[in-house]
C-alpha cells in the first residue's frame, strides 16, 4: 500500500498514525536521528568461541541500540550485494529508515575480522577488507537533512565532515566517535571536524593521545577546548565519563559474570546515547546523564553473546530492567 | 597528669570527659577500632619530583584517614629508634593510642623507596629496608583488645593472623589489606587468614590472581566463598566496587586534575573505611556504601602532594566538602 500525500504536513507521521497506516515510507515521517557508520561483516573470534561472518559495523549497532528509544532515524551507510537484505528489512521493522543505505551490487561489503586476548581489552586486527567503504561517499537523503540529532560513527573525519555539511539545518545536537587510527594519519582533518561538533565519544586511550596528557580531567579541558562542548571518554569495564562546562559525570559499568564479546559495544552506547536524546523532551546535563546509562544499559546486553545478538534477543522490559540495575549499583545517600 | 581511675567503668571516657580532663591515658578510654600496619620512612619519586626520607607506611595512613572520623583508635606497630618522635605526637594529638607503636631504640625503620611510571599505575621498587619489620610480633593492647572494629594493613598473613588471635573479644568487622606478594610465597596463609576476617580488601589485579579468574563479579563469588562475606575491589582512577551477598556497589573514583603521588592511596582508603564504619551508629550495606565514598574522598586527598602531606592538611570542612564532590559525580535519576 503506498500513501501519497505530497502536502506540506508540519507532523506527517501523527496524520499517517491517525489513519492508521500500518507501514508508511520514510519519506513521509519527520526523522528525530540520523548516523551515518558502517553496515559490515564481522568475523570475531574471543576466548569463548569463534564466529563466521556475521552482520556488525558501527552504524548496525548505532541504529539497533536507537531504536529501542526512537523510532524515526535514518541510517546513511553503504553495503555490497553480498549483504544481507533480511538484515536491512530487521533494521526497517524497528523504524530504521534504510533508505540512505546504498547497495553496491556488484561490490562486496566491508568485511573485519579480529581475534581479542584473553582480557577482552585488546585485540588484533587479523583481516580489513575495506571493499564498498573504500569510496564511501554518504548520501544523507532529503527527509534526513533536517534531524534534530545527527551521530557521526567512526570514519574518516573528512567523510564524516561532509555529512554535516549536507544537513539543510544544523542539528541540535551532533555528536561523533573517532579512533586512534584517524589521530595517527589524519589528524588536521579531525581537528577539522570535531570543531563542527557537540559531542565527542572517544575512549580513555584516544582521549590521552589526541589532549596529549595523561589526567582525563585535564584531556577533557584541552579536547573541548578544540571545539565539542562535551565530551564522554569510554572506559570499558570501568564505566563511562561525561564533561559539560564544569560539571562531570560518572557512570558506572555494571560487572559483568561474562564479557563474551566486546564487539559493537561503543557503538551501542553511543546509539543508545543519542537514540534516548532524541526521544527525551529535553536536553540538559540531567537527561545526558541519563542518555549515558541508558547507552551503558545497551551496551552491556551487547557483550553478553557474538555480535548483534543480544541486541536482537532483548525487549524494553529487559532494557528498563538494566537501567534499574545501573541505579542500584551507583546510588548511595551521605545521610541516613 | 596522670590519672588512676582503676575501676572497671563502662564509659571510662565520659567520666574523663566529665572531669574536663584535657588529656587522658589510652587505657582509660574505649578504643573503637584497632589498626595494624607498618610506620616507616619512604623515599618516593614520581613523574613531578621526589622525596627524601618522608614519613609514610600502610598504618600511618590508616590511623590518619580513621582520625578523621573517630577519636578512639589504637595503632600497633613498630618503628626504629630513627624515627621521629614528633610524627607519634602528630597521631596522639588527633587521637590515636600509640601505646602500641613499639619503639626499638637500638634498630632502624623500615625504608622503602620507589619510582612511579609516567603513569602513575605502576612503579619499580628502588631499596626496600626492612629492618625492624623483620622480625615485627605485633602485640595488642589490653585496652585494644575489645575493639569493635579491628583493620589488618598489609603484613604477611601469619602476622596478621596473630592479631586477630590476641583479641579477647572477636571484632564486630574484620577488614584486611594484602598484595600479590603474599599470593606468590604465602597462599596457604592468607588463604587461612581471611578465613578469619569479614572484608578484603584488595585492588583488581590481586582480586584476578587470588581467584584465578577475570571477571571480577566471578572473582567476587569465589574470593567470598573463601571466608569474607564482604569484598572490595580497587581500581585506582577507576574507582572501587563493594560485594556483599547479592549486592553490589560501583563507587566512582574523583577524576582529578593531577594525581601527583598514589602512595598511601589503598591505605587512606582502608583507613577512611574502616573509621567511617566504627563511628558509624549502624552498619549495614547502605552505611558501607558511604564508608567507601568516605575512604574514596580521602585517598582522592591523600594523591594530591607527597606522603601524608595533603591528609594533614585538610580539615573536617574539606572532607565533607570532597564528599559532596562524590554525590555530586555519580547522582542521577532515570526519571525527569
Amino acid at each position: 500500500m503506498v500513501v501519497r500525500i505530497r502536502v506540506h504536513l508540519k507532523h506527517p507521521n501523527l496524520i499517517a498514525k491517525a489513519l492508521k497506516l500500518p507501514i508508511f515510507a520514510a519519506q513521509f515521517r519527520i526523522m528525530k536521528l540520523a548516523a551515518v557508520g558502517s553496515v559490515a561483516f564481522d568475523a570475531i573470534e574471543t576466548p569463548f568461541g569463534k564466529t563466521d561472518k556475521i552482520v556488525g559495523g558501527a552504524g548496525s549497532y548505532i541504529a539497533l541500540a536507537a531504536s529501542f528509544f526512537v523510532k524515526e532515524q535514518s541510517l546513511i551507510s553503504v553495503v555490497g550485494g553480498d549483504f544481507p537484505k533480511e538484515f536491512l528489512g530487521l533494521l526497517a521493522a524497528k523504524g530504521v529508515d534504510v533508505s540512505g543505505i546504498e547497495v553496491k551490487k556488484d561490490e562486496k561489503t566491508f568485511f573485519w575480522s579480529g581475534r581479542y586476548h584473553t582480557d577482552l581489552n585488546s585485540r588484533d586486527t587479523l583481516i580489513t577488507e575495506l571493499n564498498v567503504l573504500a569510496d564511501f561517499k554518504p548520501v544523507v537523503p532529503t527527509h534526513a537533512q533536517n534531524v534534530g540529532f545527527l551521530m557521526l560513527g567512526n570514519l574518516s573525519p573528512a567523510i564524516q565532515l561532509s555529512v554535516i555539511q549536507q544537513m539543510a539545518t544544523r542539528p541540535q545536537l551532533i555528536a561523533m566517535d573517532t579512533m586512534n587510527f584517524w589521530m595517527d594519519i589524519a589528524l588536521d582533518e579531525l581537528k577539522e571536524t570535531i570543531k563542527h561538533i557537540d559531542v565527542l565519544i572517544i575512549n580513555d586511550e584516544e582521549a590521552r593521545q589526541l589532549s596529549g596528557v595523561y589526567s582525563l580531567r585535564k584531556a577533557a579541558g584541552i579536547i573541548r577546548a578544540m571545539g565539542p562542548a562535551i565530551l564522554i571518554i569510554k572506559k570499558g569495564e570501568h564505566g563511562a565519563l561525561l564533561f559539560h562546562e564544569a560539571n562531570v559525570f560518572y557512570a558506572p559499568a555494571l560487572p559483568l559474570e561474562e564479557v563474551f564479546d566486546p564487539t559493537g559495544a561503543g557503538d551501542t552506547f553511543a546509539g543508545g546515547f543519542m537514540g534516548y536524546l532524541a526521544a527525551a523532551p529535553t536536553l540538559n546535563f540531567e537527561t545526558m546523564k541519563r542518555a549515558i546509562i541508558a547507552g551503558s544499559a545497551l551496551a552491556s546486553f551487547c557483550v553478553e553473546k557474538f555480535g548483534t545478538e543480544r541486541l536482537l534477543e532483548i525487549n524494553q522490559e529487559d532494557l528498563q530492567q538494566r537501567m534499574q540495575e545501573f541505579v542500584a549499583l551507583s546510588t548511595f545517600q551521605l545521610e541516613a
